[in-house]
């Protein structure tokens, strides 16, 4: 009944802005893989005595064996009757997991539900390391240790508010006055973060390739550290990847490196807000933009969504979960349309 | 066209019994959030520089600050017209994530989606320090390392095979010649696995409670290790939790325990075949039987599903992967109904 009263309440008009109210998505089909990875055997380690959990006995485990290792997780929801030609995939970028893409950290709908409203069957994942992807011993497997994100360290990285502007106590911190991050919810973002490694880049690359071979033709969705995984994935496999939608990607293919097999792949740069604030993130663009130069230079489609330009103000770099996370989707949505993407 | 295609499949009889050919899901709303979890402050460690993506200029990685720590990862599907009385809540085991309970190893429907498909709201969540609930840095937070699965562990602690009959290399395994367990998926099983540790149960006890608080009334199915969570979790809110189906749990509340709280929670308890094989299983049994004998001196149910007993032979620990997972959630879904939890 849940749908019925729904609608009775648009025919009512009952139910202000805040109401979601949708009718049903008609899934086909929910369900999700590992790709990718490999078995590295241990050896040499002293087995330890654990209990696995209260009440139950002791059991001897031993660290060495074989182990699966560097496989990445893929979770995707196919509509009955999708309106796109392609899949869409959703990569995260740093320091977080395919949950950027879900309910945002304020509790509003995501870009995953916005784009399967939109026609898209859509993959969410888990670069190798992260979330359900699971990780790998180190320094044996990876080769250092790897780095935790505190609650801080995103507000000036993710240009929300100045450096100076963080503090621990919610009530004193100070953001950009024009953010459009859903700033009582910035604790709650904080609980989406994961560790992550800086040794991996070849190990998450490779599982990425595998995973495009595995479901693409596609179209990507990337952001910030995903980016130069993206760029790179359509690179080795200019066939399967349809297009290329980076979200203030934060790297690139190396400098030099041959744009060519881009030509026929269209690619979108999305920025957001508050650059100047930040020499960090001019530099990015600036290595960004130039990349973006070379697919233009063999022919190719590279082009550049600028928000504020374009007449939105104060995004940020998580602009999937600002408080217009919508509109912004909405443009993508129409490019996409406009480059051929949809039936 | 996809719903349409499969109609007419069955309609003009083509597809064997492999075509999983369903109609549409009618899905109100995906959705996911973190529950939980604290802030802890970190100082003393020394600064390193990294370089967050290729091509990006270097940061300094500062590993003091305040953390987000010890939250807990849950997605839900809910449907427009749900036909269960409450949400089911799919809780996994040890040295997993909510993957368990999605497509199985070998490619078929999982649980999540067969109890979606009988009308049930399902919630799947990433135990604490699991999967896309991330973990926290050791020994400063954990209090100690994790410990990691190898291959080959569970082929004789799921009761898949003898311990002798383990081998790496696939085709020289020696399985029970009646496993429901798809043999020739099981390195695919293994990319499932994550590390976990052995001293956090009180942290991921109680972020299972704030989830139990957070989104109940709720029927929960809960699978080996998360046995214990989800028997103390029913303990801590009789009022919430309005039934709990554990498959092969692995551990019980302490000895002594007052059960009488649960007297209007409903439990059932399914165990599969080959625990002649295991006297580890069998001692674990014992106790989780002796806590279900509690339950029902009190005036309680506390109903034992015994596969083999019932007919059904050579089902592993792994039961939601077996070949025949979905004649198991069958009799599961039949028990819920008789016990008054569909509308």
């Amino acid at each position: 009944m849940r749908y019925s009263l729904a609608i009775m309440a648009i025919a009512l008009g009952i139910g202000g802005a805040q109401a979601q109210v949708s009718p049903p998505l008609q899934v086909q089909e929910i369900g999700s893989f590992h790709v990718g990875g490999r078995v590295v055997a241990l050896g040499d380690m002293p087995k330890r005595e654990i209990i696995p959990s209260p009440g139950a006995p002791p059991i001897q485990m031993d660290p060495n064996g074989e182990f699966q290792v560097e496989q990445m997780y893929a979770q995707y929801i196919k509509l009955a009757e999708p309106r796109a030609r392609y899949p869409l995939l959703l990569w995260h970028g740093g320091g977080l997991t395919g949950v950027t893409w879900e309910t945002t950290p304020d509790g509003r709908p995501g870009w995953q539900i916005y784009f399967l409203r939109q026609g898209h069957d859509v993959y969410v994942s888990d670069a190798m390391e992260r979330g359900r992807s699971g990780w790998a011993r180190f320094p044996e497997i990876f080769a250092s240790e790897p780095v935790f994100r505190s609650i801080g360290e995103g507000w000036d990285l993710f240009r929300v508010g100045p450096q100076s502007g963080w503090n621990p106590k919610a009530a004193q911190r100070r953001a950009f006055a024009d953010t459009r991050f859903p700033l009582a919810a910035w604790d709650a973002f904080a609980r989406q973060s994961v560790p992550r490694w800086t040794t991996t880049d070849s190990q998450i690359q490779a599982a990425y390739n595998e995973y495009v071979q595995k479901v693409c033709p596609c179209v990507i969705i990337v952001h910030s550290q995903g980016g130069n995984f993206a760029f790179n994935a359509a690179l080795a496999a200019p066939d399967k990847v349809r297009a290329v939608i980076a979200i203030e990607p934060s790297g690139t293919p190396s400098a030099g490196t041959d744009a060519s097999p881009l030509r026929g792949v269209p690619h979108l740069v999305v920025w957001g807000d508050h650059f100047a604030d930040s020499p960090f993130w001019q530099k990015i663009r600036n290595n960004v933009e130039r990349w973006a130069g070379a697919i233009r230079d063999m022919g190719g489609t590279a082009d550049i969504m600028d928000l504020p330009a374009d007449g939105l103000r104060g995004n940020s770099h998580m602009m999937m979960m600002d408080t217009n996370s919508d509109e912004v989707a909405g443009r993508i949505q129409a490019w996409m349309a406009r480059r051929g993407l949809m039936r």
